[in-house]
């Protein structure tokens, strides 16, 4: 059913070698390049970047694509790659795929007619990976905390994909699990599912009731105030990306233990995360083709 | 913590009286205009339209407001009163809320400057009725099958707030459940949340092995061909609005029993249906006077 | 992987015609005698006893084998057969199956060598039967309260099969549960699972929560004082066997709804039932032979 | 409603001393003897023996009471305290608990006319004490897992208590779930519960899909040729206790993962676990003074 391709992978962390070997096993043709590691069974191994890139139909850069906006994501230092050389040994038609590709990379892509696509900014990318990251949220809480999550009482901030995924595993596992959330739409989908909503006003009075408390919203949201009403002991799990949800320093203060988890997926569950990886760039690459 | 207010509550079905009665004990003045019925404990039996609007904060329409575009949907024919009538006898700052007002009635609203609200437009309102409806398509699927949901193979075709809930409550019930939708975002939630995501082109190729097919789009979706794929006995459940997702003529011929059901929170739990009302009204109340 | 059997079906309702359909489709030669309706497509339909039990290896007597502890259960009418006729017609070695044979059933047939088998007495009869039970019970429910499951009180007492997959059942429709039990064993289990565990002597002071209570215990459980507890409006539907567990005449009295529902997977699932009688028989022979 | 006593909390790990704790929050007057650590707040530390027994109501013994039979387990080397001086040091009427005691510590007991009980062979304890092992399997797998729970094939032996709860935590985070079991009872539940149903004869066929195999059975299951069966990187975790039911041995040879997980409840979960013993201890007591 799937027309065979040729994809270069290159460089990132261990799901870009995972990823190279999920292709092939979709039947793909597999070249990679600096990816660190053995060479996945079946794949084959590229010296430069010429011979990587020529005569292949795709080019998979990792997530995120760059660190610094200039050179390739290439952790394992088998070679040094900037956006400008690997646009230059590229040619129109051929498809680039990345995870959060920086602005200069999509303008080089642009100028040179090389369609450019994030799979990072891809809705069901962003749903899958929020399993990952909400069963690495239940380890955390499950490593840290000296009672079950069965009968614990939960509050889960923010009812986004991640809010939603924890906040029913919780439910499942017999948390007793409150989420706070803005809209009268979340409220209702919040009772209706089983669950206790909680307005944001009303935030202090239930916290003082937590075990634990997970974070999910990228805004100032557990300040002082809210750090004062939690229990002793009570543990925050903050799942928010950069700049997080809480006032760390004020934690520290207040001796709340906090822990940011941040990129999960790609540290609990390597092979999920670079499925994801797979069959997002698969589900686009039909999209184009139609 | 609510402030008290006079709320009029006119027309309508069982629903309207239910939701007079919630309202009183919920601590508000309630009276009450052509309900049928006995007067709900509490309230206030108005005789005629002057006495009923005259010195009220709030006037409740039922859910249709009108069934003709001109008078009030008061089924129980204790009086007939038209829209411009009542608008007659309403005074600005006034509230005047109901369900599905027609344009015409939001025209003479505007004019008289008096505020009028929708509760059947509120997302709120929409994702809790879902409730009432997802369960009423169970127990129709109960009564109709000679098999238990447990264990029987289910197709929810959408996955709108009704397919949500309904497929959830399937698979919760331990039915092999396959939902069909068109965005890479829906398939991904299906599968994320532990059932089978089924891509509309490939729906007749699995509606062979269905026992129970519900459907919940609003657009022409099982015709012939689809149809024709069921396996004897199977059983169609159409819970799309009107035009309804199935070609009945066709259905009809072919000797497929499809039960097209309209309406189910009113019928099937007017209780919830009147509390989601009653919750509804007053969340609108509370974010205008905010 | 089965080795093909000689089945007689005798009698019964229509999930004996089911069963007769579903062993035909399993591979085994099927023989009908006396079940009513038409002769399910593959099997051979007999014109007398003789005929019927000669050279057949397994007579498949109805759930109950009969009415008057003299005849086979025979609903449709077509012969009237007693116990005696059956046995000197069959001849040892031949299995005899029967849902609740009477001890004057198993007498004969021990003293004509026959082994008999009781497909009702058997746990995953038992075990399996109760999904129909439980389902049917939801259905009653859904059909008689203004009210959804999801968010409704209700209270299971007893924790046996059918408690612990209708309790269960709730607590995933999002209904609040308790569920009463006397051992520290079930207790734990209630607990454990999510539910709300109540020992028996605090019951009354829970009932008057209650929306619907829903009894399993064949012994007198709800009486005056427990009926009184309730509130006005509270359904209970009883799912015990004879005697039942509520004192049907005060709750009368007290114009308490009560629902005696007996015998549900034969009324709600007859094919489901079957299916369990077949399965249940096939593992028995598995047993025997094995 | 629970009367006043007075306990003395007699050495073991962390559990033992917030054991103390809960019992002083329940209102009980507590005091302990060598159980290492700070004396938790509001209970009275005894400084030898005959001051901590003297007056007492009730004396607990850790889990388990002894590593040698002679000598009560006590980690923190406070004291070296033999199950004779104890027992000289009690008068008859006082109750004695603890975990796993020996027939030596029994024999004692009765000669001295002193009531003892064994918390942990209480039935309602076991199934409590299932929660904080199944999570803790839970979090095991997690971590050494380079994939997702959800969407994994994991595959359950035994369907005990703890069988029991790990599947349907398994189940509810949307792992594809078999189960293998013996007795046609437990089959029958199995799949009644929405999971796979596997019979022993056939297990070294499935054995070859799964990701994760949980033993739960005491007795040697996984053998040579059920471990040659697993698919590269398949990982076992062992929850039975002593012998465990996996050739260890053979699994290194193989170059299968094993982790033998035992007493996971004192380490995952101590004040979940405290609370456990507890509660059980509390339960005990109200039998006994009825």
């Amino acid at each position: 059913m799937t027309t065979t391709r040729t994809f270069t992978v290159v460089g990132g962390d261990t799901r870009q070698g995972i990823l190279a070997s999920l292709l092939q096993k979709r039947g793909q043709t597999v070249r990679v390049l600096g990816i660190g590691g053995e060479t996945p069974p079946g794949c084959i191994s590229c010296n430069g970047l010429l011979n990587a890139v020529h005569a292949t139909d795709c080019v998979v850069l990792p997530l995120p694509c760059s660190c610094d906006g200039v050179f390739i994501n290439i952790p394992s230092g088998d070679l040094k790659l900037s956006y400008s050389n690997l646009l230059e040994a590229m040619r129109p038609g051929q498809l680039l795929f990345g995870g959060k590709p920086d602005e200069s990379l999509i303008k080089l892509a642009l100028e040179k007619h090389i369609d450019i696509f994030d799979y990072f900014g891809r809705e069901e990318f962003a749903i899958r990976n929020a399993v990952p990251t909400a069963e690495g949220a239940l380890q955390l809480a499950m490593e840290e905390l000296p009672i079950t999550l069965s009968g614990s009482r939960c509050i889960v901030l923010g009812y986004g994909r991640i809010g939603k995924l924890l906040s029913h595993m919780l439910r499942d596992l017999h948390a007793r699990v409150q989420v706070a959330a803005r809209s009268q739409r979340d409220l209702a989908w919040i009772r209706t599912l089983g669950m206790e909503p909680v307005k944001y006003p009303h935030l202090s009075q239930v916290l003082s009731q937590a075990d634990v408390v997970f974070n999910t919203v990228p805004s100032p949201i557990l300040g002082r105030e809210e750090l004062q009403a939690l229990k002793p002991n009570a543990l925050v799990i903050d799942l928010a990306s950069r700049p997080g949800g809480v006032d760390f320093a004020t934690a520290n203060l207040l001796g709340v233990k906090v822990i940011w988890a941040l990129s999960l997926p790609g540290k609990v569950a390597p092979l999920t995360a670079a499925e994801i990886i797979c069959d997002t760039i698969l589900n686009m690459i039909e999209e184009v083709r139609g």
